[in-house]
């Protein structure tokens, strides 16, 4: 590099709620960051002008765009060989929406796309728990189950790059219907915030005899929190609950193991704050589905990074390969 | 490479029944080609001795071991990182079996060993149905269900060299257990030629009053052999147990695309003989289990090559890969 002020990053994680973003050095500080609303748009373009007038005055900042190498961007549904976020259920724009471009267009600076989980998984082996690893696989268990898979130490994009959609692989065939898809039975029917909340209304109303301190709480104010809530008490309900998403979640990950064979796999995600009520049963049913030659070889982690740092870190470290 | 005779590869692939083995020029043509029985030798080194009095003579034939640039095996549990066979549960040859070491020494010619369904992906990547495919799967559909996954180009070996253990993945929660590894509901149980003989016995016990023309065998000798003669001749039970076979295999097939999606799905090995019967249900069942950005993308295919070809074509491979 010729002398100068350092290039720099800027990396935005596109969530359903929030989109945060930052910018990023070689290292990995984050030398910047703030946030904006993902929901409040109905058009894209209306978010992109907000987004670029958050950002604009940091990149002054930090030297103007010519320091900027270009910008990184994670997203639901987003697709790396196009650019485009392709049919996003979490979003409140349909159809296929051509982010990169719109964003090149806007900021006057090249911007690449991908999957909000593929950014995760990129920001781990950059920065976080899968330093060093060429074989892991990311999970979030967010409000939904998202995915980054790598083998080899690349990113699996698949031949269209719509690879590692875990969250939506059949769990329990004719099981439980997603709220979204009109699956049977999907993995994020179960094990994501929103999988959590109709587990303890489903449980609730099956068992009305037994007490539960979920029971004091109104059925629409009953989420992952609440059934946390319940369980740190000692209420035997919630604790179900989150035993049941764990053997759900664990007989899924035995599959995906007994499929690539990871050296690990990093959970991430909201639903991460139950620690080891949700992390040891998945534990158990991971192992206890696995092949001998696979069993207690996988380590089942949550990651280090704070979770907005990850997304961003991630999603900034596609500028680092742009040609 | 220089003048003089060209260099040859010896692929041989173990089979829990038998053993197919070629010599194989650059081109991919077979130009020796023969067989013994794996079965018959309780004792590995008596099984590499009749080997290699079977091989020798075709060296010889060949212009001497000078020509033979190497040895490429494919066999079940064969660990390409380490050489051997690890603990396969259809071979005679219990716990770890050194054997790209013990055919090296035995014929002075440096081998290498991998996973019979990884060498049947590379076989159709050289020579068949994945020529110019970067991504896909191959799954083998014998006596048991085997898989090879392709990635960016690349064998999907994993952190410890055996990934793709997809008939291991766990299809029905709960289901059927597995004669062997004792898993319940595993993709193996359902989808191999043992599987099939099981779901038609199951059947044909659930229904006792059911007409069928399966019930004009006694039960030990009912295989997919006699279930598939029974489909062709109109048999309505018959016919089932392809279709219940397709819908196992085809919610299966699902998951595995949304993890890798891949741009084919190749089957291969004796259960293909019964063509539509199993390819019909097979791949509606997967179309129905995918996310609609996967859908009507994946090819569904039958292998082109001849099985024992796939598999020697496959080994041999992995001698233009040895340095």
């Amino acid at each position: 590099m010729s002398a100068g002020l350092p290039q720099l990053a800027l990396g935005i994680d596109i969530g359903g709620t929030n989109t945060v973003f930052g910018i990023v050095d070689h290292r990995g500080d984050i030398l910047y960051r703030g946030a904006i609303s993902t929901k409040k748009h109905e058009n894209v373009e209306d978010y992109i002008n907000e987004l670029y007038n958050a950002i604009a005055p940091a990149i002054k900042e930090m030297g103007g765009k010519g320091n900027i190498k270009g910008i990184g961007v994670g997203a639901p549904n987003g697709n790396f060989y196009t650019g485009a976020i392709e049919y996003a259920p979490n979003l409140n724009w349909k159809g296929i929406i051509p982010l990169a471009e719109l964003i090149t267009n806007k900021f006057g600076i090249p911007a690449a796309l991908t999957n909000d989980a593929n950014a995760a998984a990129v920001g781990e082996m950059m920065y976080g728990a899968a330093k060093g690893l060429k074989d892991f696989i990311v999970i979030t268990l967010g409000t939904g189950v998202g995915s980054g898979i790598v083998v080899n130490g690349q990113l699996v994009y698949g031949h269209d790059g719509f690879a590692g959609e875990l969250g939506h692989t059949i769990a329990i065939p004719g099981g439980r219907k997603h709220y979204s898809t009109g699956a049977h039975g999907s993995l994020e029917a179960y094990a994501s915030a929103t999988g959590v909340r109709f587990t303890a209304l489903e449980m609730l109303e099956k068992n009305p005899d037994q007490p539960s301190l979920m029971r004091e709480y109104p059925a629409d104010k009953i989420d992952s929190r609440v059934v946390y809530d319940c369980a740190m008490k000692g209420d035997a309900m919630a604790n179900e609950v989150y035993r049941f998403t764990g053997e759900v979640l664990g007989m899924s990950l035995a599959n995906f193991v007994m499929f690539s064979s990871p050296k690990a796999i990093i959970l991430f995600g909201g639903l991460c704050k139950a620690g080891d009520l949700i992390l040891n049963p998945t534990r158990e049913h991971m192992e206890a589905n696995l092949l001998p030659i696979f069993q207690n070889k996988v380590q089942l982690l949550f990651s280090e990074l704070k979770e907005s740092d990850a997304a961003i870190l991630g999603a900034s470290a596609l500028v680092w390969d742009m040609k």
